[in-house]
């Protein structure tokens, strides 16, 4: 990372409300960078269901090279309902970003932001704070592309769980939960989601994991069958914090825990390696409302807060963190202040989302 | 099935509160079964974790059999903490029996009672009314016990999907569906739970679904992936009916689909397969409530409703049918009325339940 020029940020739009929440995203970024006096520079890259029909390519060699190259990947969102590789299987180039930069940390908070209104009925569902930490390049996942089908008669996929991702996974979710222990001011704990009871493969995952917790032993640990912590998510979500769990298990979790706070208009992720990182909003492109400049960008610019976040974190500079909180925060204080999107019920656009949290910025300063 | 003598019921209390809660369940069923003429046999059958500590069995092969040669099977709960195979899995007799005897079809009914507080703010969820159809016999689980470890290195579950399998599950969505559309009126939908945009294993899935919906034109057949279904179980659960899945899909879904209406305790189940059916409630055998006489018996209730009417759907007699509406509407009549278990907030005990229901069922007389 050269620190005297600019970050290159990769700037992957891909399909449907992708391209708007990106560009709303963007319209933000700038004036908060020169805000903050952050050297950004944005590459435009394609990829995604409408370059595989436009190309037959759906993410080409020299993009993957120059987002690989980037500083960061800023993803908007990839695929479409009539587009399709030839197996039936979705154009989603964001699995291979996931699988070939090793981005096995599929970070994805579940915050509930002050004054939405929540699905849950109970008033402490206003305190939700938690992660899901979906592992990104293995578990059931392993078999993308690799699922046999035996005569027509019988599908075979295999779902793989190493060591070495189990690790790393667990270590990342230790420093996390100390790192948010400390911003949030009280103690941290980590939950692995598995399904130790019936799989070897999960019995292996605990196994490993509570090696790894030995050796952090400032955070508290433990663990929960998946259908329990669905239930739970329901029941008590507020009573959780960072929550590791195998691909597929995450995608599900991370789901449900959008549905908790407003739907996936409000939930974004970042899928990190060692020294590479996506960071895309969880939705997809909504081809129901795509185009009509209604889709809720939150999602998109809490990314983006991730993206600044992690780049401090990698050495940018703490200018790059007080951006990212001054960012989160904006957003806070625009729903906190009756923003309201169509997607819960509201009016707001993307581009006026995008513009409130200018002003709140510029009235911040 | 000898339709001249009682039918023979085999009872497996299992462990903790299943012992409990079928304890509640047949003085539940007794009268109830003198009312409506209905002969039933009960032969208790040990199974179970706390088996498998006395006698080093979880289910001796004279058990089994003795349970498959029962016309229904009800169980309580089984499984314990501390009690575990030497491979670390869970003592779980109720999944030998769905794999041995061949109960492809996890019925998981999620109803929300009336007057029932409901975990969602949105007051349609009163409305909840939908079947959670889980593949119990392959899928993911088809692994149990037979995951391969590399190594210490890296571990392998492989979750098989086989035509047969779907079929038959797609065919008993229809049928379900359908005789729910009857009893509702209200059309029917099945929606298949996959990851068909993933996976080889969800595709061939989604593929013979759909061969089969075309043979049942008079419901309607739809596709949802797991995790928006994640999602749309708290966003709109009122919108759907039917809904077949994998294994572990289904297992993680039904738990979902519990905290909905008020937890585990108010979600009874059925596994049915060709001639043979196990009907047991959703929980599992909490032992921090266990042998406190504070159990929820309700699921298992309602289990023995789910029973008593697949029974008349084999040729025993109309009454059967009359006995099992009698016993749900009684179930409801109760909650309806005020009655509140501890797992709800309340303080009416698993006798106090089963005494309440009894008495609705002679008011009713
Ligand atoms: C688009 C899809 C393949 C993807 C996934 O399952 O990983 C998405 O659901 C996600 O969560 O990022
Ligand atoms: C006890 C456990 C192995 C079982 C399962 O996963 O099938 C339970 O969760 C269930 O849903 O019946």
């Amino acid at each position: 990372m050269a620190l005297s020029n600019a970050l290159q940020i990769a700037l992957m739009p891909g399909d449907g409300i992708g391209v708007e929440v990106t560009e709303a995203c963007v319209a933000v970024l700038r004036p908060l960078a020169r805000r903050h006096g952050l050297g950004l520079d944005f590459e435009d890259l394609r990829a995604g269901a409408m370059a595989y029909r436009d190309t037959g390519t759906a993410m080409d060699e020299a993009t993957f090279e120059r987002a690989k190259a980037a500083d960061a990947i800023l993803l908007g969102a990839m695929g479409w309902p009539g587009i399709r590789y030839p197996d039936g299987t979705e154009i989603a180039p964001q699995l291979d970003l996931r699988f070939r930069l090793g981005l096995f940390a599929g970070v994805r908070p579940i915050r509930a932001l002050p004054g939405l209104p929540t699905v849950l009925a109970d008033p402490r569902a206003a305190g939700i704070d938690l992660v899901i930490l979906r592992e990104s390049t293995e578990g059931l996942f392993a078999a993308r592309g690799r699922g046999e089908i035996i005569e027509d008669r019988e599908a075979r996929d295999t779902m793989v769980i190493t060591r070495a991702t189990t690790e790393r996974l667990s270590h990342f979710a230790f420093d996390l939960a100390r790192r948010r222990a400390e911003k949030r001011g009280r103690p941290g704990k980590v939950t692995l989601v598995d399904k130790a009871n019936v799989f070897t493969g999960f019995a292996f995952m605990r196994k490993v994991f509570y090696e790894v917790a030995a050796k952090h032993g400032d955070v508290a640990a433990g663990d929960h069958y998946i259908d329990a912590m669905a239930l739970d998510l329901l029941r008590r979500p507020w009573d959780f914090d960072v929550l590791p769990t195998e691909n597929m298990f995450g995608d599900i979790l991370s789901d449900l825990g959008a549905g908790l706070i407003g739907g996936m208009g409000f939930a974004p992720s970042a899928d990190i390696g060692e020294g590479h990182a996506v960071f895309q909003p969880s939705h997809g492109t909504a081809p129901d409302i795509a185009g009509k400049g209604v889709a809720n960008p939150t999602a998109m610019l809490l990314s983006a807060a991730l993206m600044l976040d992690w780049l401090a974190s990698r050495g940018a500079g703490p200018a790059w963190a007080e951006a990212a909180a001054e960012l989160e925060a904006a957003v806070d204080a625009v729903f906190a202040g009756g923003l309201r999107t169509p997607d819960i019920g509201g009016k707001a656009g993307t581009a006026e989302v995008a513009r409130a949290v200018v002003e709140r910025l510029q009235e911040g300063a």
